[in-house]
């Protein structure tokens, strides 16, 4: 049992914070069992950890990063897409297939994301599946929560990057075997986007889907480009989400659908549907050009929205400072497109990163009762003499603060940096 | 004299930058004198400050600063521009009246200032001249460059915020003649814009301008609100900036517009007429909601642009987050407006940080000859065994770097940290 003292904070819903000031968090075997204002009898002179004026708040769900792309973060970013893929993402993500390159890399992904306070991702490898297998294992060695991807893509993509649909499939049955087991990271399918993957390859992935009980992440609607380049290679289908749905994709696990800028009614639908999410990457669809997702929109729609920092075309692996970016750009949606596109608060942004998107993985991502006790510790934000309610604590943070910031980290109740 | 060894980088003009790998740099009672990939025969054997595979940048010029908002950066940043005016700012600049709690709040504003690398500076205090000018002697002594300005609103703020004419001209005159002969942060007139000050404060202050040689700074069409309501105020006068035309207010110092986003045909030209700068604040006006920007559309019509942080409406202190946001902010603007809003390359955003904006200074913001050596050794940027070239440690610096990135600081050729 662990006792923390200090400030709790975390998300009620998407428009209230459940702030408790002066209070003692108690976990038990890792899960949270209540917060007091007074320390119950039964607790007394138990050890207390004391953060004092700290703010303890739940660690972030990054639903949407590359981790084969952490190493051109804030390179190149000030390309058109079409050349950043082709002078940067490509060629380094070929070199995935030599595992000499490819441990140093995740391994250094995982610990700055730990560092960063990102305890559960959605991930994409590369189609190596030996370099995905390594990823997979390290993080749930690490007793992270991930869903994580071998990348499929038979066509649409240089040479050097491409699969057989036989290979594609038979490579990714093996990672889905081999890890079907895992406690915390899970193996995911992961089909880069329509425009990289054949009919044939999609229908084959949903016969595994089925047989594995394995979720869905791709990219989706993600462009202009993307979402008609769909259309333009799956004839016969109304949007680009179908292709997932008639594939089988959508019915055995999470789906997982990153940025969702230009859905149709029909996409909105089918993701719906399915209990799907769609990832704000605000960074990301800023530096690549794809324009500004409309998450009040569709959150009025019932689209279930969470936040991603698409590290590479992200440059930030620090989620919260997606959640600043949100606010941001949300309101440049607003200014130039103000139907339907009301700014959002903070404290609506906050939840995105934590509850919203800890969903998919369990019970992560708050700190109510019974839910699992990985949480960050907060401090350092006040200037001298000015102090801060918890929540500006946690606003500025989000805002200006770094890694330096997060002064503790617990994951599953275990302290760990 | 100083010699130092590492990559060097500034901007040759907006469009390339100058990079010499593994070279010399050679500065003499705080000026550059020379870079010399090989060291010249007079040097051999004098001292060598080495920096190894370190980057060795100009230090940047924020255009554009409220250093009495220093404590609410990154607070109330989802409200609305109205609501944080008064819930934030407005009460706390009123609290500038008290030399107690301006003091300590100044000299954390100046440190932090230092910290994130910026040595030149166009800051706005608030109405009270005597924060105000202990701020500009702070600066002075310090032997940071910079245009301080003691604000001037006798219209359109709250009562406690609201001088008289006569007190707002009086303290001004006092301002201006006390500090007129500083050598490197010198004081400038600064009505905070249109909407607060009356057509004969503008007027008097116009004498004062041409009295003292005092500069102008000022928010320029800063929102639509803002332009709209200037010309409400001022019957009879074409545009936001003929204001200060015409109340002689852009002839005797430098002119520095701040936002600058919704200018007419009218006010580019008046701007242009007396070399006036206009400050892009990428941050700010996405916080604010004032729009984006038309920084190449700008450029195109010879307008000098440059960066500024516009803390607290821009929520960071560091001027290199701003180079990565106009980068992001150019796309976006692309996207909605693209006539004549091509995005900008990283060169150009750099270029506005430190050449374009450090003229308004004087010779600094470069690394050529003759230039001040106000310099910053950038380094920690580089993954393990995936070395970057000097642009790409700059680029991916603005994009995720913080200020332990910043490994030293060179002021008047002197490292002060």
């Amino acid at each position: 049992m662990n006792i923390f003292h200090g400030n709790i904070l975390f998300s009620k819903n998407s428009r209230e914070l459940a702030v408790y000031e002066d209070s003692y968090l108690v976990a038990d075997h890792g899960k949270v069992e209540g917060i007091y204002a007074v320390l119950p009898e039964q607790y007394q002179g138990a050890e207390i950890t004391d953060y004092g004026s700290d703010v303890i708040i739940p660690a972030f769900s990054d639903l949407h990063v590359h981790a084969s792309q952490y190493v051109e973060r804030g390179l190149g970013m000030d390309m058109l897409l079409s050349d950043w893929l082709n002078q940067y993402t490509f060629p380094q993500e070929s070199r995935f297939a030599d595992m000499n390159y490819a441990r140093p890399i995740y391994d250094a992904f995982i610990d700055d994301m730990i560092r960063h306070g990102t305890f559960h991702a959605c991930i994409f490898a590369t189609i190596h599946r030996e370099a995905s297998s390594y990823l997979i294992r390290r993080m749930e060695e690490r007793g992270l929560y991930g869903f994580v991807g071998k990348v499929n893509m038979n066509t649409g993509a240089p040479d050097y990057l491409r699969e057989t649909v036989e290979e594609s499939l038979l490579e990714t049955e093996r990672f889905l075997d081999e890890f079907k087991d895992n406690k915390t990271a899970k193996p995911i399918i992961t089909p880069r986007f329509a425009p990289t993957c054949s009919e044939d390859l999609m229908k084959g992935l949903g016969t595994l889907s089925k047989k594995y009980h394995a979720g869905l992440q791709t990219h989706l609607v993600e462009s202009r480009w993307e979402a008609e380049e769909a259309m333009r290679r799956f004839p016969g289908y109304q949007c680009d989400t179908e292709i997932y749905e008639r594939a089988g994709l959508m019915d055995n696990g999470p789906v997982v659908g990153a940025h969702f800028i230009f859905p149709s009614e029909a996409d909105i639908r089918i993701l719906n549907r399915h209990g799907g999410f769609a990832v704000h990457c605000p960074d990301a669809t800023t530096n690549i050009i794809a324009g500004i997702m409309g998450v009040s929109a569709l959150q009025s729609q019932d689209v279930r929205v969470s936040l991603g920092t698409d590290v590479g075309g992200g440059h930030s692996l620090g989620l919260y400072t997606q959640i600043a970016r949100s606010v941001q750009l949300s309101k440049l949606k607003w200014f130039y497109e103000p139907e339907q596109n009301k700014p959002i608060a903070f404290p609506h942004a906050f939840y995105l990163a934590t509850k919203a998107g800890g969903s998919v993985f369990g019970n992560v991502g708050s700190l109510e009762k019974g839910y699992v006790f990985n949480a960050l510790v907060i401090d350092g934000m006040a200037d001298e003499n000015i102090p801060l309610t918890p929540a500006q604590t946690v606003e500025r943070f989000c805002y200006i603060g770094t890694t330096d910031n997060i002064k503790a980290r617990y994951l599953n109740g275990r302290l760990i940096g």
